[in-house]
């Protein structure tokens, strides 16, 4: 579960409260909570982000398991969440290539022989080092975009021990067919995002009639089960 | 007035709550609040960002001035932050050269010629274009470290329209000297950050004997006046 932190600021304090609630209710159901609040800053305000964000349960005032980063302010800003993620056994998801139109302006560009996001998958495998669990995986992962395919194979080779988040699935246009880049050979490896097609699937041609704006829970599961199958025949 | 979001999420809801009420206190005493999250996203989700805490009294529902602003998404994921500001007479700085020893790692890689933080500069003065105001400057800022004094130089001959705001004074080792050269020919176009020097006042040697902890508001009065003072000698 991934809830975007952005859309609960949007409503000042009390929708805050409601984000520690989501997440809460999240993870007692059982389920891994991904939030998507791409922070980073340096020294101390890193580690603060850490604390607040990292860990479930008790371990941190949010409760949720994982937090998605931003690197532009470089490896020292990274750190102090790979500290929290060894101390609470918790996961980051640093923004490698992003998904939108525009995130090559700084991403893309080649210095050495290197792109921008290139250096920042060396460095998430990097701070992988040393970290990987029984899965073959360790807790730094990365965020890389379904609408650039080529990209996503490259980055899966670049870093075979991260998790790739990978969102741009649905309602920005990639396709099942451009996601299968990012998993490895065992179908492991990456976890797709694709939350407006989800949340708002009662409001799709193809359920909005069968299912309608009170039945949206059920419009929910179908798209998702939808989704699955449609990936499983992809990576199988 | 610069909040540190992350040292307010660090206490989890309770804490953004808090976050509100400083905000909302600090601008009915008449203070510009600056929201240092760093925040960004893409499309939707950076509006919701520029949305939650753009706009001072009621226009937001956090009902601050402006907010630090991550570049590494692109022009695309700061146009919606454009948009708001022209909505609600606000504001935002974004992150050019951070003052932290590993900013250099991405800000400072060369390609054509151009270093990624003088092509986010670039990107700022752009989008300040057609948005100047009587004082000469527009909304969108920039934030350059005190710890660069050259590329302080460099970047304000390179954004002569953006405010920027420079932290790493003090706590962080920039010095008075160290970011005259942030400031134009009329001693304008900088706000100089000395958050830790000035909020821990009455633990540094030279306030603690003639204030301890229970005068720290005196502390804090004091060493504002000393660095408004240094800051006046040198600019002058």
């Amino acid at each position: 579960m991934k809830p975007q932190a952005a859309f609960f600021e949007q409503l000042g304090p009390a929708g805050m409260v409601s984000l520690g609630q989501v997440i809460r209710y999240a993870s007692d159901a059982g389920l891994l909570v991904i939030t998507d609040g791409k922070r980073n800053d340096i020294g101390s305000t890193a580690t603060a982000y850490a604390k607040a964000y990292l860990g479930a349960g008790d371990a941190s005032p949010w409760g949720s398991d994982s937090l998605t980063v931003s690197p532009y302010l470089g490896r020292d800003s990274l750190e102090p969440f790979v500290d929290v993620c060894d101390e609470r056994a918790a996961g980051v998801f640093v923004l490698v290539k992003t998904s939108n139109p525009g995130g090559g302006l700084l991403q893309d560009r080649v210095t050495d022989g290197q792109t921008i996001y290139a250096r920042v998958a060396e460095l998430v495998q990097e701070l992988n080092q040393g970290r990987i669990g029984e899965s073959g995986y360790g807790p730094i992962g990365a965020v890389v975009g379904a609408t650039y395919p080529e990209q996503l194979a490259e980055m899966r080779a670049a870093m075979p021990t991260s998790w790739i988040l990978i969102p741009g699935f649905g309602a920005q246009g990639g396709t099942a067919k451009d996601v299968i880049a990012g998993f490895d050979d065992a179908g492991m490896g990456a976890i797709v995002n694709n939350s407006r097609n989800l949340i708002f699937a009662h409001r799709r041609d193809e359920y909005s009639q069968k299912y309608g704006e009170s039945r949206w829970q059920d419009a929910v599961s179908a798209a998702t089960d939808e989704m699955n199958a449609v990936l499983a025949t992809r990576i199988s």
